[in-house]
């Protein structure tokens, strides 16, 4: 507190390229912040144009101005990344960090379609990967409390990887074998005995009932056991509705399992508001963060 | 207790508006309850007129008995109105809060479809909007019991705003990406470019997969996301339904998150042991239950 | 422990009816478990029975069978019925109470088809009503130490009840706001408006969009916050698909707070295996239910 | 530490048997994890060979080569299986095993096709019950700390059994109950009855609701309060909707509670703040952090 960093007080000193360094890549000062908030807003507003461009009623009707705004937002990242790789102390690392990939993917693909040979209109689409830059937002959050918050969650999370990969691993087991059983059940007849039998016509081999393949009978069965439930495959036969309902009771109880998972990693988190220190008079421990006597014996605590 | 406030005790002296005000916009005495009891039945009874009347074999049933109940209840909540803006101490502040809106915007619509310039029917299903005078039933629980536990559930929600912030702000990411993932798998052909070639038909143009657009795409993704999953869209392509089946685990796993911070929060709330006695010394509170010294300045605690 | 209740002692000595109503109305001796057991079972069998009966094509293959079934089970629970009214020491409180009047409404349906003013068959499929009487499931349950279970569980969502109601409150208000902004939204051309019109053929008039009416819109609500998602019914409009967008989100989010309040009221009620007892030494509690010294002064607790 | 185990000692010594035995059946040794990981790959890849089987353009596109894969699989686990129960130093109670009749399953289907009595190309897809060895990753998962929370995970759903079981048997229960009314209310005209009336016409008889009979109403409610909601079965009749979404709310409502108890139990687990000091008298453990004497003996604790 009482030594201010030298960069805070040579500031005038600084080199014009420290100086964009601070107000790009830091979000500490309020130059550097007023930067990212400029940068959030134009990322949200390239990111709305690419979704009006993808809408054909409003591509028809302003195809001049969606395509001077795609320039603009393009030219505009294009500077900002020119300016991170020159400002950045060691470019490479810059370019190579995750940040700085996302960077160059935002800006790709509206040049890749002035490309000769790559004239697909589809390409142009792949713009909306700048939602991705979306994650720099989170970079603002690092302004308020909200990083503490982030990081509790994240460290809950992490805390819990274990239990969540056994978790994991355990669904998609189950995945695997009720798809095969549903395919059992619930696929058509046997296509490659059928083609060569000749009574079969190609009506019913046209007539896919979801569950001609074990891929497609696993994707049945992630739909189900995560209750999301198109009903664009579902079963038909007894035997297969009866094993459609045993397995949404087996999900339906498997979604507790991680959910307690998780609120127990962040109630034990939440519940350790305990300081560390021990009572000199009666070696006590577990005192509260904000004690100043030891609440067993009432001698005073040194705070470390 | 030995004095009671001076309001109780020179009621009789009180002046029709003070009395009246008390009645209306306060719960403590039995005609206020009373009062806010009956308006609750009365706003309760002008829903089910507005639903009716939105049934049309209803409607064409009993048209008479709906058009005057419709006006009884306007006219009600108009005398209601009137008097609560000469009751209460300071009329501007009431018509500008947020109960002042909601009464006035719930006798608007009847009075809409009387001018001359503004004919439509529908106008009349606006009344519905005095659907959202029965948050005036959260005004009676004030008086059980339950005030405490609203009060517990904002808490804990508002304690944890900041980490739900941070989740809605992945989950709306989560959605703009993978929304514009599948608009590039499942969207159908160009239809820019089709439209200019003369091979394609009308017909494929017409047909929509449901994935046109992007934000049609991530319209999509949140019916997924939240495994609410109506199957009005749903993949056809092997690659989109793969990708299909990661977001609806991903999904499944990110339920979890909101669930347990809640749960920590609540829990934390809750876990608090906290015993009730003051310390005689320092008058400082929240002591736990098995302190035997406070723990701010070491003055033994009396246990009660 | 020391000297047994005259019930049991004097076991020989008890009349019929006193033997009868302990090995019917209790669970506590070999006898009136071995009772209940082979009750549950036979429930269990009318209810398949009267299943087997629903079903179409075992009807029509076994139509004496079932029919003789159905009247075995009836007689027998009449017979069971008839001498629990008699074994019972007030009948009348048994008439009326909720098991007594399952018993009674699960016999019934099979007699009113006799009637000969009641000849319609689906009659007979109110028999299912006794699939309540599974209900008594939970009593033999009371032999296990099932019953502190449920106890806990009933427990804990009696505790929960009033942030239950606040929810559920909120939760329907948000229904009828929902449903009816939707209705506005959605719901077709104003139907009123457009019989009177010459223009509108009845071909528009007879497609229901399924927001036809609030009631309508509000069963679309409930099946969209509660995640069930049909899709029977599902916006076609943008401006209605982004309005269902918020509220699955909405409902994603709420989904969280009441299983936080069961989470957190049941870690209370776990975290609770504390005994009321206070060391007489340093009058200190909290200590834990299996404890024999005070674990501060190591004074010997009274245990209560 | 001091004096490792024999086997340890002398593995240059062990016969060929026994040292097969470590590799194959336990997975403490380099060589057994190695082994292990290598035996998981190749039940992955005949996984997918099965999966691939299954769908139609891949199977005529490549017959020769997945029949090849298929048998080198087959045969491979062939050669493990005989392994394994030659190493077993009791191979019977290998053979009666989980994993010996796992094992045995996994290669049964392939050869059953080649029995002449037994042609059909479905008895090949069978062979997807390999899926089941997958089981063995779990083993792998042994030698990390991942089987902790496996341990934790598995702890918390056994103590949470007796909850669960009651959950389950309200769920079923609820489900028998509403499905029956459901097929009631919403079960088209009486088949038989209608059948014998010559009014009806075949096109009303063979279009069904989807509540036909009891079973499929059944089927109905638990899509639906599991929150899946195919959409293929859905209510009709303003009183079958007003049924479902009150039967919606409730299955809402009721997702908590499971949850709830997990949450709980989990966190009782985690929360069990308890120090590891051992009374020196008594020699008992399970003290609170907190404690100062030791709770059974009273004897002082030497606080860590």
């Amino acid at each position: 507190m009482s030594n201010p960093s030298p960069a805070r007080q040579n500031e005038k000193q600084l080199t014009w390229r420290q100086r964009w360094y601070e107000i790009i890549f830091e979000a500490d000062t309020p130059a550097g912040k007023l930067f990212d908030v400029i940068l959030l807003v134009a990322i949200l507003l390239s990111v709305v144009v690419v979704m009006c461009e993808s809408v054909g009623s409003i591509r028809e009707e302003h195809p001049i101005l969606l395509f001077r705004a795609e320039w603009f937002f393009t030219l505009l990242f294009t500077v900002e990344y020119v300016v991170r790789i020159i400002c950045a102390p060691r470019p490479l690392r810059y370019i190579c960090s995750l940040y700085g990939v996302v960077d160059l993917l935002a800006i790709l693909p509206t040049y890749i379609i002035l490309l000769p040979f790559f004239q697909g209109e589809r390409a142009q689409r792949l713009a909306v990967i700048r939602a991705l830059r979306l994650l720099r937002a989170f970079r603002i959050f690092k302004l308020a409390h909200m990083l503490s918050e982030a990081t509790a969650l994240r460290e809950a999370i992490w805390a819990a990887r274990a239990k969540i990969a056994v978790f994991i691993s355990f669904v998609l087991i189950a995945v695997v074998i009720v798809g095969s059983a549903m395919h059992l059940i619930e696929g058509g007849p046997d296509s490659t005995v059928e083609s060569t039998s000749a009574e079969g016509g190609p009506d019913t081999a046209t007539q896919p009932t979801g569950f001609d393949s074990i891929p497609q009978s696993m994707y049945w069965a992630i739909v189900t056991m995560t209750t999301v439930g198109y009903g664009d495959v579902s079963p038909t036969t007894p035997l297969g509705k009866a094993l459609a309902a045993c397995m949404m009771i087996l999900g339906y109880c498997m979604i507790i399992v991680p959910t307690g998972i998780v609120s127990a990693e962040l109630a034990q988190g939440r519940g350790k508001d305990i300081s560390t220190q021990v009572c000199t008079e009666c070696m006590a421990e577990g005192h509260d963060a904000d004690a100043v006597h030891c609440k067993y014996c009432g001698t005073k605590l040194h705070h470390s």
